[in-house]
């Protein structure tokens, strides 16, 4: 199989059902989100449109499509990218906990600047597994992305050892805005720092 | 140019600009669509939100989804497929105005059904007019979908004579369910009049 046939150290859907099916249980996917949302019990209206909202916007060629878009096209801003598209669908998710737990329009706004910094932790973590992680770790094989010529954050942060403080610089930024949220964060620290320390 | 790469006389998006970006378009415009029902001014949330679930399941694998799944897994239902490839969206469409006109349920399920109906009579003058139009009056190359061995009704119906008895059976089918809708259905017959005589 080829590299990007594996995911979590088992087949992708594409590898396992073919393309055509793959794609259609995407398809598939998002129109079930948006129905589980609309419909979903004990939240208002009012709320569950603004979580649709947010939800498009994150899915959409605003976000996840948007950034696909810029990757397939050859764009040079890794971050732009990235935070098209898996930062947006992960700001989104933070963004959705805070509607639905009634913040204001200044804590939402917080809340998903911190989700959006969170989702590129994760992708800087990302890029250095796949450099220095282990196949078994990975559930693929490392350095995959790279010999796949994906605009990786290694080659534009000098290296293994620059990423590594990037890294460190982000988790930081990351610990810092979840201090600024009410309650300090809650729990939103200790998820920081796993996403920072995670090894697979 | 291949008979699948040209639409209403113009090259088709996946022909135009390649695979990738037509599925990349096609998943931002789902995602779109469901931000701007989320979004849609004076309708009231409760309403967006059933517009919402309505789209979801018509463009969902109960839906469109489904179908092309039945379609490429090669069932031989052709009135199953095309319920959901593309009955169900036009359903979903009739349906979504019954709602947001504030009909009440029986209502809305009478505007469905009748959706349901008109899109199969879409769909059989669409299959007709595959084998008798002329590639001028189709945009493409008429017998296209038969050559492409897609599961057509002129097989099930006994030839171009039986589907036109069909097409025939089926306006009729439509035009008493119109009449059986609130203001005898409105505007709802004469495009059931137009879908059964269009030639294009």
């Amino acid at each position: 199989m080829d590299d990007d046939d594996l995911r979590r150290g088992r087949p992708t859907t594409h590898k396992a059902y073919g393309e055509a099916t793959a794609i259609l249980v995407g398809d598939a996917l998002q129109g079930e989100a948006f129905r589980v949302l609309a419909t979903a019990p004990d939240i208002d209206a009012e709320l569950r449109v603004r979580l649709i909202e947010v939800l498009a916007r994150a899915a959409g060629w605003q976000g996840m499509v948007g950034g696909q878009h810029l990757d397939i096209a050859g764009a040079d801003d890794v971050r732009e990218i990235h935070d098209r598209k898996t930062g947006a669908l992960l700001a989104a998710s933070v963004e959705a906990g805070a509607i639905v737990g009634g913040a204001d329009a200044t804590a939402v706004a917080a809340f998903r600047t911190f989700g959006s910094e969170l989702g590129w932790l994760f992708q800087l973590v990302d890029d250095l597994l796949d450099e220095v992680g282990t196949d078994e770790e990975l559930g693929k094989p490392s350095g995959s992305d790279r010999r796949h010529d994906k605009r990786t954050a290694v080659a534009t942060h000098g290296g293994v050892d620059g990423l590594r403080t990037t890294v460190e610089e982000q988790r930081d930024v990351c610990l810092r805005l979840a201090l600024g949220l009410p309650n300090d964060g809650g729990a939103l620290g200790s998820i920081v720092e796993y996403i920072a320390a995670r090894d697979r």
